[in-house]
């Protein structure tokens, strides 16, 4: 397969896996399989629409019928694989840990490949990975995992992208070497949320003392 | 009146339709007449300006300020007519389905004038529909409507999009033809709400019973 | 100073009073410094980037890297200066209200100099000013302060959009003007706080007696 090919499948796998946790999300929410299929939809194509819309070209999940096949096949898969009393928040991280991985190279090539300036295209590469999330827990009214504490989330994106534009930019980046990357991201991802390795609170821990005796 | 002309007078009344909706939830959760207005607006063209966007074309809501009226008229008659302990979902509700028949059509009409291959074209049309719903209760912070099970929201629009991609297609799309599958999909919205039809949950039904169960 | 150095100075200056609101709500709803930044990353530029995907550009934030200074900036102030404890309200919405100041002026020039007719570049100006904070309470899953009650706040956004697109078209917009009405639309917005001025409720008031009584 040539690089657009394997662009090409890297894009459906990871609409594919953000897709996934969407519908396992809808199933957590008590939804039925059209709204699972909706919210797959939304959570698999979204972040790469916000990064089309950004560029300036017709969004390829709606120029591109094939598309629509990864959210259909997850609406399914969870739809006979998987237990109505699943709660189980682990399988939804994962598979959006997947996503988030593939993602932030994908979103950050396509930029790229648009004569983005590296900073700006790492940007829109971390605006991809994390924007199909932020739409499946806005729209399903629950707290985005984004903001979750005691998780990593946004920096192994950010890293991610920040290496494929560095690749891209040093002419070093290859398919191989994108896919290398996006290992590293979701081990970064799953390693985060297995040891619950967190950053500070948004206000200084000088603080934290207080907040604590308060709680 | 000719069949532009009939497209922006179906779309200017989908815009009203979907503003009495947004105006209606204002009232229920208390808003002012303005918060009735900006709610109103962002149901009314919301959905439009997806699409819009989606095409890359300047939504026309923002270019013909005639798209400012309907909300504004919308956002009167409800403060006029409506009683503020209406709590009433059915009627808003009501319509909503209207302005789900009428977006359905103009939206998939629109992506199809645009050069846009059908299937992609019925896509935009049901995203046109169901956008501005979807952006008015996640707005408001209500589970849209859209997941809600024993009705089908998405269904209807979805097949009267279809229909309109597969009539242009055959080059049988006319403006009376779009009115009567505006008018199916209405009825078929508003007969699955009265007789809360149904489709499966998004976890297959062998495991109902241990829902059922558990709950 | 020229006008476009004058008009990028108040563009990043609102883009910091939006963020610092942004990374204030993420000290309330407990985030981690990396989820401050983030949500005072959309809430500062989120209003132009809706301005900018409706006008068809690339968004300004994206293109030009200054642009991620600001929240940067708002996310290290609010960690090292705002006790975790501290829940004030105010100083949240007194940051928002600089913002909305500031944005629905240069959101409306914006719009003005793409050539767009002055009632809809009002309406962009407006939408560009209330747009980051409604991303911003939509996404942290609060109640959007765009719809409380017993303050206006979409009200001086609305009159200095409009004041500006008036003075343009008759050729008295000046950066200096620009400026005044920037400082007419904070006075009035921390005014209408202070005295919690108020438009009518959603439905009528003959309504209000039935409402109260049924409170």
């Amino acid at each position: 397969m040539d690089s657009a090919t394997w662009s090409l499948a890297f894009d459906l796998l990871g609409v594919f896996f953000f897709a996934v946790s969407g519908c396992l999300l809808a199933v957590q929410k008590g939804f039925d399989i059209l709204g699972s299929l909706l919210l797959g939809s939304l959570t698999g194509i979204g972040g790469g629409v916000i990064r089309d819309l950004i560029l300036g070209r017709f969004p390829n999940s709606f120029a591109e019928p094939i598309y629509l096949a990864p959210p259909a096949l997850a609406a399914l898969v969870v739809y006979f694989l998987v237990p109505a009393v699943q709660k189980a928040r682990r399988t939804l991280l994962t598979f959006d840990a997947a996503g988030l991985a593939l993602f932030c190279i994908t979103g950050t090539v396509t930029a790229l490949s648009y004569k983005v300036n590296p900073v700006s295209a790492a940007l829109l590469g971390t605006v991809t990975a994390i924007g199909g999330g932020l739409l499946r827990d806005t729209v399903a009214n629950v707290r985005p995992g984004l903001f979750d504490r005691h998780d990593l989330y946004a920096v192994p994106a950010m890293l991610g992208a920040g290496a494929v534009a560095a690749l891209w930019t040093l002419g070093l980046y290859s398919t191989a070497a994108g896919f290398v990357v996006a290992v590293v991201v979701f081990a970064v991802r799953i390693l985060a949320l297995k040891f619950r390795w967190s950053v500070p609170l948004a206000a200084s821990s000088r603080h934290q003392a207080e907040r604590h005796a308060a709680d």
